[in-house]
């Protein structure tokens, strides 16, 4: 392997016991044979899968439409090729004359497809559990990145910040019922707000689900009275 | 459980360690808390990781965009609300009262959606192993079905294997005209089987297109003979 490619297996930190699944991995199909888009059908299944897991046990009161899009962030293809070019993977690439002269080596597509193709070696060369830790590591940045963007949304903090920077009063939560047995509580939360007349009420399976639900209408209705 | 419910777990044929992680599974959000749209997300990523493997071990050959294809076929919402339905799964389900009235039962979207958040409480329950198992098992009959769709498209090898099997030689096949100017050429191939009075004509913008009609109309001509 020429030394580009040597500083991207640094960077990678995984030792292929297979290196024929590496060589295919970043082979690009403008090299000819033996490319990489099977294993990139492989691979994408298998980031897709360890984000909804990673998400779904780090995010547990979030959503199903919210894990969707923290996951759409993950897996689209620019926030793929900004890992690829983390590794310097571009320049471990094997590409056809034309992909060459054309800049392949830092297209996204390219980039990302190889990507996923890499992520597919590593499951067949050694399993889930180096998989998993793989691409957690890979991916580190951008997941910290989207989940503070999430925390950003939360809509609590947006209606205390809103009402915070108009010098208002911050809004007060009161349950106001619990009812369902232990295992399947229902709590209903009402917010109140100073310029809303009416307090808006939120229902959840606990009293934080409860209290956003009751925030987000507030949103709302200081949204359709234009404040 | 009820009796419905105890059918369907009988047909699933899996004891969850952990029941709570079931109950989730059958739960539709119409019925209040505790539903299964977060296990839905999990579970989704899942089925696609699984098809995707077996697809790539099971069809060494298919490209990736064949690859891509079958696996649409599998994890699209009438495959999964099918599996739904041999497991009887939407008598387990807990509805409420107004997807009960207008027939959620059998729904194809909530029965897709629940099964999906079956795998992913059975992922939790006990890892990918058994979910594994679990998912060919159920989708055995639906994989079979695609992997025959996918062989069956090919009819030069069915007409050949349908000879071979009988002891019979196999056809030829043969070039007759071929016109039209270089990019929009147009071939014309006779297939000649020895139990056929006359060779079978097809036409196509290549040779094996061509060859690939005039096997199927000699696989037609055989049918109709009761071959």
């Amino acid at each position: 392997m020429n030394d580009p490619g040597r500083q991207f297996l640094r960077r990678l930190g995984y030792v292929f016991k297979d290196e024929s699944l590496l060589d295919r991995a970043l082979t690009h199909r403008s090299a000819g044979s033996g490319h990489n888009e099977r294993l990139e059908f492989l691979g994408d299944s298998i980031i897709n899968f360890i984000t909804a897991e990673f998400l779904y046990r780090a995010q547990p009161d979030a959503r199903e439409g919210q894990l969707t899009r923290l996951r759409a962030l993950l897996v689209r293809r620019d926030t793929l090729a900004a890992v690829a070019r983390e590794l310097d993977l571009g320049m471990a690439l094997k590409l056809g004359g034309g992909e060459l002269k054309s800049g392949g080596r830092d297209r996204d597509s390219i980039l990302a497809d190889a990507l996923e193709a890499l992520v597919g070696a590593v499951y067949l060369d050694s399993g889930m559990d180096s998989c998993r830790d793989l691409v957690q590591r890979l991916f580190a940045e951008k997941i910290a990145q989207v989940q503070q963007r999430r925390v950003a949304k939360d809509a609590k903090t947006r209606l205390q910040e809103r009402l915070q920077a108009k010098g208002l009063p911050l809004p007060t939560y009161e349950v106001v019922e619990v009812k369902g047995a232990p295992h399947n509580r229902e709590f209903q939360v009402f917010c109140r707000v100073e310029s809303l007349h009416n307090p808006t009420r939120g229902v959840g399976g606990s009293r934080r689900q409860a209290e956003q639900a009751a925030a987000r209408l507030a949103l709302e209705q200081l949204n359709d009275q234009g404040h």
